[in-house]
């Protein structure tokens, strides 16, 4: 018998769909991607990635060397294996993609939200290793999060607990894509500061690099380069956004206590432009119990490879069926 | 050897220290109490406990009987079994309790804070009872939260986990006693409806029965009387407080997922007037995956029992020193 020393993990995106095989060290031996987008029935989709992953399989010994695999979907259940009525995929409804794999592979699959897969990878490989309570905050398109509470992540009592991009920050703030108003997501992630820019352009006058960008062009990426030119209404943007995050993450420790929140994705890039405002409003806003014990960490996960880590991590802890 | 078939449970409060003997079924043998601030030092309080738990105890067959005693306290840590900083006891800095009474009694003793010990108390004997994930708050002079999580209390790293209570509502609010502003209890506690009263007395000119009552002496129960006479302001009050309560407990809900909300304490007893608010609220601001799964329930504890019943339920889990 071959001993299954490693893990396959998937993660998928509303543009790529990447997966790679990892080693117990959070190496990723091999990866490949395809387009999500390319594949309108599930089981095109299914058998796409299974091609390009197969001779990534055959390098470390077939799939008989695989311990499990693991996936992270937008909208994805652990509980049952599913994606359910994900707006940014092109299969609607519920999809059972972690059976579909484990039929088509024979390997052992589970399944869950990209942001609870990251904080399983930052729990395995990354900067929460021997950390039993921490909440990780994924900042980039959207706002998700993953929240691990005695060792175990929490999924809740239908598998879709951790949705912190979506609590309110502003009751009469934002429309936000999930219908609602004000939401954290529409202040703290990419396309939040790139709102907040269109908003502080039209709301002042003073000289800025970014009115040089049409406004519905501007990027976050744009306002971090302004930034670190000294551009005084792209400092004030971080310090806002920051402000606003720190101010969230101080009401998150009220109810887990945790040890540590770790902040992942593009944003968190922004290194002190947005870590020094997040830092000092989380400090500012904590109930006194609190004060200075949950430490903000940045991720440990390599960029490149973050996602098909977090993901791959799961696939350790999957029970086979 | 005896078989041990009874546990102690105790609440302190800032007025009385009630305690008493339950058995497997939630049923309270017997019990007593003391004037908490009647002891300056804790060793003479814990003398004074003592002295009238003794009797008690040799009702049912002496300290040998007892599986366990759970504490439910403010500032109570799990972890350490200590009361730490609680600002309305007599006893400052950190007072290891647990231990105290462990000495003077031989029996394994648990300590945690007022609201967790409802929550444990509930899902053992009340409208919890086979949930494995759902929200306790209570609605007293403050507003207190227990958590469970995978049929487990969320303590946090430090054991201070779950006060929800003080999560932000309103960032320009309501002065609260913790030094912040805006935060929930400010709103939604009994105390925060009195101060609703005396806002909405202030700002509006519309007659009321609260009129006759001095509007420094106004409690809550004065609201609920009027209420029930069918007084508009009264009323107004109500679907104010439920309102923001509703719209924190859906943000809740996307940190947990939780099959259940139990409401305990003194506001939850105002019936429909309260509740009503709170369900159309959470209904109308939770997340959409989220929508119409999460229960909103009365507590079930008896109410002149269940402080000491959701004490005693910890004791069931105390494991020997």
């Amino acid at each position: 018998m071959i001993e299954k020393s490693y893990v396959v993990g998937m993660d998928i995106g509303g543009t790529n769909t990447v997966f790679g095989i990892v080693d117990s060290r959070g190496n990723v031996l091999a990866s490949d991607s395809i387009k999500t987008h390319s594949y309108d029935k599930i089981e095109e989709y299914v058998d796409a990635v299974c091609s390009k992953l197969t001779p990534l399989l055959d390098k470390v010994g077939g799939a008989e060397a695989i311990k499990g695999m693991g996936i992270g979907a937008p909208n994805g259940n652990y509980y049952n294996g599913t994606i359910e009525f994900a707006p940014n995929l092109p299969w609607k409804g519920v999809i059972p993609l972690a059976s579909l794999f484990e039929e088509k592979l024979g390997i052992p699959t589970a399944l869950t939200n990209d942001a609870n897969a990251a904080a399983i990878g930052e729990m395995t490989y990354g900067a929460a290793r021997g950390l039993k309570d921490f909440i990780m905050i994924t900042l980039g398109t959207g706002v998700g999060s993953g929240i691990v509470i005695n060792g175990q992540l929490v999924y809740g009592h239908d598998g879709f607990a951790g949705e912190l991009g979506h609590v309110v920050v502003n009751r009469e703030g934002r429309a936000c894509g999930c219908g609602r108003k004000g939401c954290l997501e529409t202040y703290c992630s990419a396309t939040g500061v790139a709102r907040t820019a269109r908003e502080f352009l039209a709301a002042r006058t003073e000289p800025s690099l970014l009115r040089e960008i049409p406004a519905e062009e501007i990027v976050s990426k744009d306002v971090y380069d302004a930034a670190v030119q000294g551009d005084k209404l792209a400092l004030d943007i971080f310090e806002y956004t920051g402000t606003i995050l720190g101010q969230a993450l101080a009401d998150f420790i009220a109810f887990s206590s945790p040890e540590a929140i770790v902040l992942f994705g593009g944003l968190s890039k922004s290194g002190d432009y947005i870590m020094k405002p997040v830092q000092k409003a989380m400090e500012a806003n904590v109930l006194k119990i609190y004060a200075g014990k949950t430490k903000l960490l940045l991720s440990q996960l390599k960029d490149a490879d973050a996602a098909v880590l977090g993901a791959s991590a799961l696939g350790w802890e999957v029970k086979e069926g």
